[in-house]
């Protein structure tokens, strides 16, 4: 146990953990002598530091020295694998999916739970939410965070879920909720699903640091990543490209618009189009040339375009991710869209607009989530390792 | 003179004559121990900084000695009306509009020299902008750089007009022509007339720090501020609100898409829908509750609602600010897009977007682009200190 110390030690205590980490995060297996080179911090410092969080178990030590340079060693140290994990929890419109995922960002367990959340009372899926993570969190491993995935508006300041057109819900506080139910004495937090799937693209994923990655489910959610940051706006209501007017006299939407986006181009209506009733039998009748099915894939690819080429316009982005479903589509749904960008984006002749497939596909939400959890102890250890070592 | 010192000892000595600049833009009259206070610089850096900045003309004294507290007093400081002055110039589609703007952000002499230069060679454009440019340098007064705010692409790496849908033009390096045509030996900037626009706001409007910035003319473009800053995209070729493809199945725009937004709500659209030939006589004939002119404008704000909305849906901007001619419109033109608006923005019952019309008008493009050579010298000092000081 440590003396109490001024205010300003500890803050800067908080700040130089968050250093450390972030160095070995960058540069895994690097020596003490190299996060002090990295950080600027003094190894005096880099030591106690390091000490303090081997003892809290967020950092390992290698088993073999290495040579550094002339006459030097130092011993590897890495992220924990043993460390924090992560909980990552998505609510979808179709199903519940949690994911344990280590301090590292390696998958240790998933779960699946199918089943229509369209329509159900919050409290109702809210339970089932709070019986998965419960089921998790008797894996015999530390959780540092819970991190949840929610198709709809989450206002930034207060963590509340707006509006879910497609759950039908609306102003639920799914963090309270969630605590209370599951009796969580650790973080929770609360994020909308495109943006914390932009987020595990830009950690795992092919997008570089400038993108705008599609969420393509049964809604459409985009995240925008700009200069190796999410771009949320002021409130967290950003990117949300599903309800985009793109044919402004087209049906009414759920959310009170017409021809919004993701009526004309979600997963629902290209299934229904191609005279099939899953994804899994879409892509059959891709496989099998199947002329419905190649039509509605292109005409979605068309509205696609169009929404696309309203977002690339206005925020001039090198690449488009496909993710969720649409990750499975690209093949057909690849060539169309980029053809309709490039008619369509003003400076696409001098800024070409890559689109590519997503490696994560609909996984994207739920390893952002998890990561969520993981990404708030990098950045602020502290909190986590005074819970451990009291 | 002073010797010469390492290179290191200049880049600090330039960062902070910048820091004391920045202090007397925030602050206007503060002592050299205000300034000193503001930026953590000492009293003796600050005093050698400021009499630099005195002898180079870039700060002035005021006449009178003011109190600070007990015993203590304080000549104040101001940036110097008579330093550096911005020339700002706007090519515009139908008219080439030159500006003189002191150093403390005044306008000290404007000139507009009206003249249709759709489809005209550039070459005789810019010899008439190189005219206008010599015959504001005749001016008694120091020019510290000249601003070119230009209707089109300006690729941000190279300075470089890629494309001006409206004057017809491809592939103009304005910068090099314009230094070479009027012989100058100040830093030209050339940037996209509504970036420069929302910069101007900025500094003089009414939009706060997000937002986004209509300049709605001939053609129709954006600039949008987040966090107090310009957002550009990665080639500088963002904001092209204009060419947002608002009716997928529209007219055929100049820039090879269809149903982009200005062809649908732009003046020229506007003022012909309206049955009249000029934007005064559209003013009157709305002044005068003429119905054609009302359906006209009317029908423009659904298009300029559905261009906004997509934006909005994807930014989560809190205001709109209507520039250009439609800053005039903004009795006719603001309720019926904020109606639009308020239908289509998912998150706009949590996060209301505001409508309201620029101050600046039709100004702000020529007004950011003197700004423009302002805010370089405020920058970076440097250079034009050590010109002037030899």
């Amino acid at each position: 146990m440590s003396r109490p110390r001024p205010a300003g030690q500890h803050t800067v205590r908080r700040h130089n953990s968050a250093l450390v980490l972030g160095a070995l995060s960058t540069a895994p297996g690097s020596s003490r002598a190299a996060v002090a080179a990295a950080t600027g911090l003094t190894k005096a410092t880099v030591s106690s530091l390091v000490d303090r969080l081997i003892g809290a178990g967020l950092i390992a030590e290698g088993e073999v020295e290495f040579r550094l340079g002339p006459g030097r060693r130092g011993t590897a140290l890495h992220l924990s694998p043993a460390g924090p994990h992560g909980l990552g929890v998505e609510i979808g419109v179709d199903h519940i999916t949690t994911w344990l995922v280590d301090f590292t960002g390696h998958v240790r367990r998933k779960w699946v739970r199918p089943g229509d959340n369209r329509n159900s009372a919050p409290a109702r899926v809210l339970a089932k939410v709070a019986t998965a993570v419960r089921a998790a969190a008797t894996e015999d491993v530390p959780i540092g965070g819970v991190g949840v995935a929610v198709p709809g508006l989450v206002e930034a300041a207060t963590g509340t879920l707006r509006v879910a057109p497609n759950l039908g819900w609306r102003e639920v506080d799914v963090r309270d909720e969630l605590v209370r139910r599951a009796a969580l004495d650790v973080p929770v937090l609360v994020g909308n699903e495109a943006n914390l799937a932009a987020l595990a693209e830009l950690r795992h994923g092919v997008g570089g640091r400038d993108f705008v990655h599609i969420s393509g489910e049964i809604g459409i959610g985009a995240g925008i990543v700009v200069h190796g940051a999410l771009f949320e706006g002021v409130s967290g209501f950003g990117g949300e490209l599903g309800h985009l007017p793109v044919d402004p006299r087209g049906p009414v939407c759920g959310c009170g618009s017409r021809g919004c986006l993701e009526r004309l181009a979600g997963q629902d209506r290209i299934v229904r189009a191609a005279g099939v009733t899953t994804v899994a039998e879409l892509l059959t009748a891709l496989a099998g040339n199947e002329k419905a099915a190649l039509a509605a894939v292109r005409t979605a690819a068309r509205w696609l375009g169009v929404a696309l080429s309203a977002a690339i316009n206005l925020l001039d982005l090198p690449t488009v991710v496909l993710g969720g479903t649409y990750a499975h589509l690209e093949p057909w749904l690849g060539p169309p869209l980029a053809a309709e960008l490039s008619r369509r984006v003003l400076g696409a002749q001098w800024s070409p607009v890559r689109v590519v497939a997503s490696e994560l596909g609909a996984d994207a939400a739920v390893l952002g989530a998890a990561g969520s959890a993981i990404r708030a102890i990098l950045a602020d250890p502290d909190p986590y390792v005074a819970s451990v070592l009291g």
